[in-house]
C-alpha cells in the first residue's frame, strides 16, 4: 500500500515575530497529516465516527530541527512507532526539500462509546493495516 | 451599572512576521470581550445555555487603526450599537494607552432550541439591560 | 486571464464546541485566498517584497451565511470591489458545493519603504491587471 | 523567591468539535506561562532582547491527562527540570482545581547574536536564579 506524504504549505498567519513558523503550529500539522494518513488507509474520520470510535491524543513530542517560514512546503510522512493493546504511537518526519525540519510523535488510545477498547478486537482489519506500517526495527 | 473594560495582553504567538499582532486575532479578542461583557451583565454563557439560548455571530467588521504587538495590553470597551427584534449589534473600541488601535462591530441573532427568537420576548430582563447600553445617539 | 478559485479544506482544529468552523478562521481563509490570487496574477508575496511594497489590511467585513465544519471544502473566489488612488478592496465569495457560506471584503493600502504610495504610480502593470477584476457594475 | 502560578482561562475559540480544549493550544499556554515566569524572575522578554539573547524552543513534550474546556481556569506552575551548559528544560504542571490536567516540558538553547552561548557565562545571575528552581531530586 502506497501512501502519499501530506504537504502543508505554511500560511502567513502561522509565522511569528521571529519571522518563522510558530512552534505550536507543528502540532496542528501533525493532526492534518494524521487525518490524511487515516483517510488514505480507508479509516477516515467519518468511518471511525460511524464505527463509534474516537482516538484522542494522549501525548505529543515535537523536536524542532530547523525553522520554517511562509510559504515553505512541509512534506510530512508518517509511520507507526508502537502498536500495543490499548494504545499506539505515530511517528512523523517533516521535511522541506531534503532537510528534516521536525520529527515528532503522538500517542493515542481508542474509545468506543466512551470506554477504552482494544483496537485489535474492535477494528481487527485496521489493526492489521497499521501493523504493516510499523517500522522494521520496531516490529 | 458599571462595566469594567476587558483587557487582552497580546501573546507572542499572536504576532506574525510583520512583527505585529495578526489581524485575524482581533476577531478573537472581540469574542473574549463580548463573553466577559455578558458575564458582567449577569447573562454569561452558562446562564444563556441554561435558558437554551444561543447567539451566533452573523457578521463582523473590524477597522485596524494602529498596529499592536506582544506584549501590548489592549483595553476593550463594548456598547450596543443596534437592538432590533431579531438581531443586535455590539460595537467595540480597542485602545492601547490613549491610542485607539481598532474599532469593530459584530451582529448577532438569537436562537432557542434551534429556532430564531425575539430577545425582547425570550429574555425581557436582558433586553432591558442591553437597551441601557445603546449609545445615546442610537437610542 | 483565468484565475483558479482557492480551496480551503476545514481542519479539525478550526472547529469549535458548537461543532462548526470558528468564525475567526474565515479571516485567515481570506488571507490564504488573497495570497494565492496575487500569486496567480504574477504579484506574489516575494515579488511584492522585492519591489519594497507592503499592503496591510485596513479593514475586514465578513458575513456568515451558513455554518461549515470539518472536513468541508470551501471554494473561495475573489474579485476587486474598489480600486482607488491610495486603497483598494477585495471581495470574497465562499461556497461549499452550490451553497454560499460566507461573503466578505478586505480593504488594503500600499506602502513602499514605510510610506503610503499610489498603486497606479508604483506598480502600473499590476494596477491594470487589478482593474480587469473590477466587477462590471463597479467599474 | 515566591513565584505566582500563571492562570490561563480557556477561551471559547480554543475548544474543538469534541467540545474540549484543542490539544495544540496547551503548547501556547506553556509559552504564556514561561514568559510570565521569566518576567517574574526579572528576565522578561524585553530584558533578554536588550541583552541580545534569544532562547528558541528545541523540543516540547505534552501529556494530556484530563480534558479541559471553556471557561476552565488552568493554573500553571513551572520548575526547572534540567540546566546544562548549552541547554535547559522547563517542566510544567497544569491543574484545574485539584486535578492535574496536563504535564509538559520544553527544552531551550540560548543564542546571542545568532550564536549558541552558555547561559552560565552569558547571564551568570540568571543562571543562578534558575538553579534555585531545579527540583530537589534533579539538582
Amino acid at each position: 500500500m502506497e501512501i502519499k506524504p501530506y504537504i502543508h504549505t505554511v500560511h502567513y498567519y502561522e509565522t511569528d515575530k521571529m519571522q518563522v513558523t510558530h512552534h505550536s503550529n507543528y502540532i496542528r500539522f501533525m493532526e492534518e497529516a494524521r487525518i490524511d494518513f487515516m483517510e488514505q488507509l480507508g479509516y477516515g474520520f467519518e468511518k471511525m465516527e460511524a464505527e463509534g470510535i474516537a482516538s484522542p491524543v494522549m501525548s505529543v513530542t515535537c523536536n524542532y530541527r530547523k525553522p520554517t517560514t511562509f510559504p515553505d512546503k512541509i512534506v510530512i510522512t508518517l509511520h507507526v512507532e508502537e502498536l500495543a493493546r490499548l494504545k499506539m504511537r505515530f511517528g512523523y518526519t517533516m521535511k522541506v526539500g531534503d532537510t528534516v525540519v521536525c520529527t515528532a510523535s503522538s500517542q493515542h488510545c481508542f474509545f468506543r462509546n466512551g470506554r477504552p477498547v482494544s483496537l485489535e478486537e474492535s477494528l481487527p482489519d485496521f489493526y492489521e493495516i497499521l501493523k504493516a506500517f510499523l517500522k522494521e526495527e520496531e516490529k
